[in-house]
């Protein structure tokens, strides 16, 4: 039997995947199981921040694996404290970390803070978190409920209730009361369609929740680990959030999921906990990425790769502009608006075929999330395939 | 700084650890930073099946990340296709996977086909979930409130409503009603104390379940992937459940969590999903790792490697029964109830000083979940410090 037919014997369908099988990559170069070569404006949807078969990532893990993988959380594990150090000091906030498995992890733990800080600011309860219409937080039940699209709350209810929905940012204030525990908010939604929201409306929504101190949550799952060009888009935006959580990009390919917090004293031992949460591997990974983008951005490189991509996506968007009509997106989460949805699933297969591997968001949106340490001649190289994609149809 | 004092600045006090920190693993024998050498009685509470530094899964991991570590579920991934035929070939059961990071996102899994199936069957919605008290099921909010533990049940409400807490297999029957959407236990209940259920009793419920076409789901987290001499407890204790979740073991010490499930139409594409579940790098691991047990188990190596533990556990449970008031478990997954907790307490932090880690589990089990691959020499060892560290109280 081939792998696509195991696949559909042993594997729950709930995926719809693209009939491609890749078996080896190279920084944003994929080779699929015929050999053929695509290059990947993807990165597993913002995992592979730096690069496919790394070989600084590859020989840490190999060196890791070799010598301990996993003991568990009661015990000191040096990575682990030595990834949380990165990390915290990368973001420049006084926080600490709590390590999971996923976005979705780090999500829950990112809940239970807000939660659990509600609980100890006196009588009243504060409970309730509000998130955005358009949002994505996660896939277990508490965070298919925080994810404000109404389509996704079926079938696996009753869903906890205290999830509260906002419009958009301006309209967070109006729906704030004395039952809130936490303002939950992506800076730029990625699964909603590349969506970033005003830089000047979230500083004004950061200063009066500080005032009312209630803990604004930046789920930055999408676009952390420099994905914006700073280690998180909270600093881009110029905040200090109480919780931020991290997950893709930050292992570099590697499970992880971390909520990092200025609320130090809310969980105590017992509170929470994981069993493979920050083992020796995926912290291992996390320290080895952080170092190499920590490097890119000292040196320069980040800024530069991410000028190099926005210009020639800028300059593709230019010549197709019959098909896109706006350009979207801030460093490298970027996106083109597609007149209509039917050309938009056209495109993404088109540019399979002539080997370029891009991805959708939301309704319309064509989304770019490229490795951040894709070169020049993997640019180039995407977009002539894209430019053939796209002249083809 | 040292990692100690790195660890309290930057990760959040949800663990007590305890004063050690390792660095490398040698199947059970661990060496600290000081280059102390212990007996790894706990392979890091079930995870690690095959032993610390596996030559075989390391050279595996090693060739993966080397090629391609993640890209997403939207394609066909060889290692996850081989991992979902592997898992279901050695249940023997007619199953499909889906593929997360965790015990806690394999048992949201199952929550969330057992709620969709039961939304399927009618007009009378089917929510509810009977567990057990003293269950553990895991860390998000939605498996909190599953774990049918009344003290675990704080800080991080409203929980999903739907859960019914049963006090034995035998109140189960009584519990059900139209609503019932499924049934979720351990068949040896980990953290609640190494509490292996009746093998009666549970094929009675099991029957019961078939006949009212309520899905039964095996929570396998601890004792699935050969911990209890099957490839599950399900097998060893002659059901077929509708759902069975499987998650440390399985990986080796990668974060994996796997739900697999004879109802194979009842997630379609879009009702679920995982960014990092069944990448490379995790499957490629749960692929090792089954082939390596399903070989041990073959070879009858399995079975008299736990022959000779429980053989020396039941000579060191005789040497000290002043102490121990019952030895309990099943397979590879033993526990010591000891006297009173106090003491219990006492013995682990001792062991450690003599060079073997134990775990604790319920109010007063010393358990032990030592690798499947311990060797004779270790076990001996293992045994020898744990009996200078009963001594020395």
């Amino acid at each position: 039997m081939n792998i696509k037919a195991i696949d559909k014997k042993y594997v729950l369908p709930t995926y719809a995947r693209a009939d491609v099988e890749f078996i080896k990559g190279e920084n944003a170069t994929l080779f699929d199981v015929d050999g053929k070569k695509y290059i990947d404006f993807t990165s597993g949807i913002g995992v592979v921040s730096v690069g496919h078969g790394n070989k600084r990532v590859a020989d840490a893990l190999c060196k890791q694996v070799s010598a301990i993988t996993h003991i568990s959380n009661l015990y000191y594990i040096e990575p682990q404290a030595l990834a949380a150090q990165k990390v915290v000091e990368a973001s420049g906030y006084d926080m600490q970390c709590f390590f999971g498995n996923s976005g979705a992890e780090a999500n829950e733990g990112a809940i239970k803070i807000a939660r659990k800080h509600g609980e100890r600011d006196g009588e009243i309860k504060r409970y309730k978190i509000i998130t955005l219409n358009h949002s994505f937080h996660g896939r277990t039940i508490t965070t298919v409920k925080a994810t404000g699209q109404e389509s996704m709350h079926n079938y696996f209810g009753p869903f906890p209730d205290g999830f509260v929905y906002a419009d958009g940012i301006e309209e967070i204030e109006s729906l704030l009361d004395d039952h809130t525990a936490g303002v939950m908010i992506e800076l730029i939604q990625g699964e909603g369609g590349v969506e970033p929201q005003d830089k000047e409306k979230v500083q004004k929504l950061a200063k009066l929740l500080k005032e009312k101190e209630i803990p604004l949550i930046i789920d930055e799952v999408q676009t952390g680990c420099y994905r914006v060009g700073e280690f998180t888009a909270s600093q881009a935006y110029g905040i200090e959030p109480e919780i931020i959580t991290l997950a893709k990009g930050v292992g570099g390919g590697v499970p992880v999921g971390i909520v990092m917090t200025t609320l130090k004293n809310v969980l105590s031992a017992g509170d929470h906990g994981s069993t493979f949460g920050g083992n020796y591997l995926s912290s291992r990974a996390v320290c080895e990425v952080v170092d190499i983008l920590n490097e890119r951005k000292a040196s320069g490189d980040l800024e530069i790769t991410s000028l190099l991509f926005n210009n020639a996506l800028e300059s593709f968007y230019k010549k197709y502009e019959d098909i896109f009509i706006q350009k979207v997106g801030f460093g490298m989460m970027c996106g083109l608006r597609v007149k209509d949805a039917d050309t938009l699933t056209n495109i993404i297969n088109a540019a399979r075929q002539n080997g370029v591997m891009v991805l959708k968001a939301g309704r319309n949106t064509l989304r770019f999330l490229p490795p951040l340490t894709i070169t020049k001649e993997e640019i180039d190289e995407g977009f002539e395939a894209l430019s053939r994609a796209v002249s083809s149809l």
